[in-house]
């Protein structure tokens, strides 16, 4: 079958991926859409270092790079919606042609493996997959597929609103419009916080944010937003050196500051701003499983619309120029790869 | 009378400071200890850059550090226990004699000023100062000064302890035995936790800590303290580059890391070792006036003994030897200057 992967650092469409098997436990899923995300674009520029730092770091009790080996073809693709085809061997599961997401985790007979980056295990840039039938979500209400997919990434953006403790009086100031910046915005308006302010240098990301629910938006070329805005929460959510120690220069006093961007290169910081005004920083990735399946009701309900969001659909052949494309923010926020 | 000042990044003894004179609502003191703090040997180091950092940050309501001329004498102290002399015009206060300490804030006809560094208003390292009548809080209990004079770091203590939100039942790593680190050791003693482990090189500081309610103890030269337990909450006081990113790399997943050493410096860190553990950094300065007050209460009930702290005790005249003898941590931890 055919799958896009990871190949010296660009991805590439292959034709002979070998037809996955479900085991027990296991379903067999045809991929309706998968989105692509920002931290597989990381991983394509960066996956040597971020495997090395994930080396580097204690603490952990999974290691998530662990044996991805980028001499050997890599399958990425987390964000998906798909189509159930069949159960595994004594496996109970919705019947076939049931529209399903998931959180992107294979339990197998040797443990849970997270699907995101891996020599092994099949992601949603693929034509089938698996996925593990405790976890399937059936896609409620008609929603489209392709709304689906982004379950997953507005689920961190959930999670990160969850974690800022922000109240509905308080001012927001979300930093970065891409999609992480852009589903903390709709997760702060579905949360009811009434006064959203979204900061980007881009005018159709600005444009963006305000469709999704932003009260007001800024550009950065034009003055720091902290000049305009005094936030009690700030989202970083652009994920470059420097962008912290900006915030933290900045920031008012006492502010709680979500970092949601992922920055995978050192960084230069001075503690002495953030000691000076106690600021509160709260580093963030990923979600709990019960704010997946919020997130996936949120769309289903229509309480968030994600149409805004998708940008652009290409096939499996095009995932690396479509990995290309979503370097221009004017042009694309979200592409989905729709095998 | 006599003050030491700041002079050219060293302390020098004076004998000509005019004698300070009360306003409306202000009290004149006679000092009878004042503690060096951390935060004065920073200062006398690396005054210029603290200012320019000060400058270069948005969001203060005040700026501490305003109006402070470097080349002019700078007066510090404000870890103070004294001694009312009288009270200026149309003041009600404490009768002469009474022992006394206090926020280090004066208050006059044009505002609030921290007693902490200024060209202007006489801190701690002097004969005799002035404070503000509202702000006096009597020594009870016949509370020893010179263990009084400490309710000002304590105070800092208990209040990254209450920032921290520790349980009871968490285990508690307090990296760094210095002042700070000390003075959280004894407020999470105070507050009931159970498992408090303290981390230092030097063994005169480990048994500070053991002495001051620390459970266990650990040298880091033997390994890394995260090689042995696994922390709820670490609390950083060492303040010195590189120790934010080795706590970032070490602590386990959700770890809540408190920053209390004040790092001066420009700081590397890597975002990416607290996105990957979500990480929550809550930096801290200061305290709030009522976690002053209750320091003053934990000492004078006896709740928190400080005598183990006072390593020294100098003159007017030695507080710049002082200055440097504090460098060594196996001679020193708190010297008080009792003029």
């Amino acid at each position: 079958m055919r799958a896009a992967v990871l190949r010296d650092g660009r991805m590439v469409c292959r034709d002979d991926v070998p037809e996955p098997v479900p085991g027990p436990g296991q379903v067999l899923v045809g991929v309706r859409a998968c989105g692509i995300c920002g931290s597989d674009l990381h991983f394509a520029a960066h996956g040597a270092e971020m495997l090395a730092l994930t080396q580097q770091m204690a603490g952990m009790p999974v290691d998530p790079g662990a044996g991805v080996d980028l001499a050997g073809d890599v399958f990425m693709g987390h964000e998906f919606a798909a189509e159930v085809i069949e159960a595994g061997p004594d496996t109970d599961t919705h019947p076939p042609g049931t529209l399903v997401t998931s959180l992107p985790v294979l339990v197998s007979a040797t443990g849970m493996e997270p699907i995101i980056y891996s020599n092994t295990t099949i992601g949603g840039y693929a034509e089938r997959m698996l996925l593990s039938a405790p976890l399937l979500l059936a896609i409620p209400n008609g929603l489209d597929p392709r709304h689906a997919a982004l379950t997953e990434p507005m689920a961190v953006g959930l999670h990160a609103v969850n974690k800022s403790g922000v109240g509905r009086g308080d001012t927001a100031l979300v930093v970065g419009c891409g999609p992480i910046g852009i589903a903390i915005i709709a997760a702060l308006r579905n949360a009811g916080v009434e006064n959203i302010v979204a900061a980007d240098f881009s005018p159709k990301r600005r444009d963006l944010a305000t469709a999704m629910g932003a009260h007001r938006v800024l550009d950065p070329a034009a003055g720091s937003p902290f000049d305009t805005v005094h936030p009690a929460v700030v989202f970083e959510a652009v994920g470059v050196p420097g962008i912290i120690d900006d915030v933290l220069r900045r920031a008012p006093v006492g502010c709680r500051v979500v970092v949601a961007g992922v920055c995978m290169q050192p960084d230069t910081v001075h503690p002495f701003f953030a000691i000076a005004k106690q600021i509160n920083l709260q580093f963030v990735l990923g979600y709990d499983p019960d704010e997946f399946a919020e997130s996936l009701r949120a769309l289903a309900d229509g309480d968030i619309d994600v149409t805004p969001l998708i940008t652009g659909e290409v096939g499996l052949d095009r995932v690396g120029a479509a990995f290309d494309d979503l370097a221009d923010p004017e042009r694309h926020c979200k592409i989905l790869v729709t095998p």
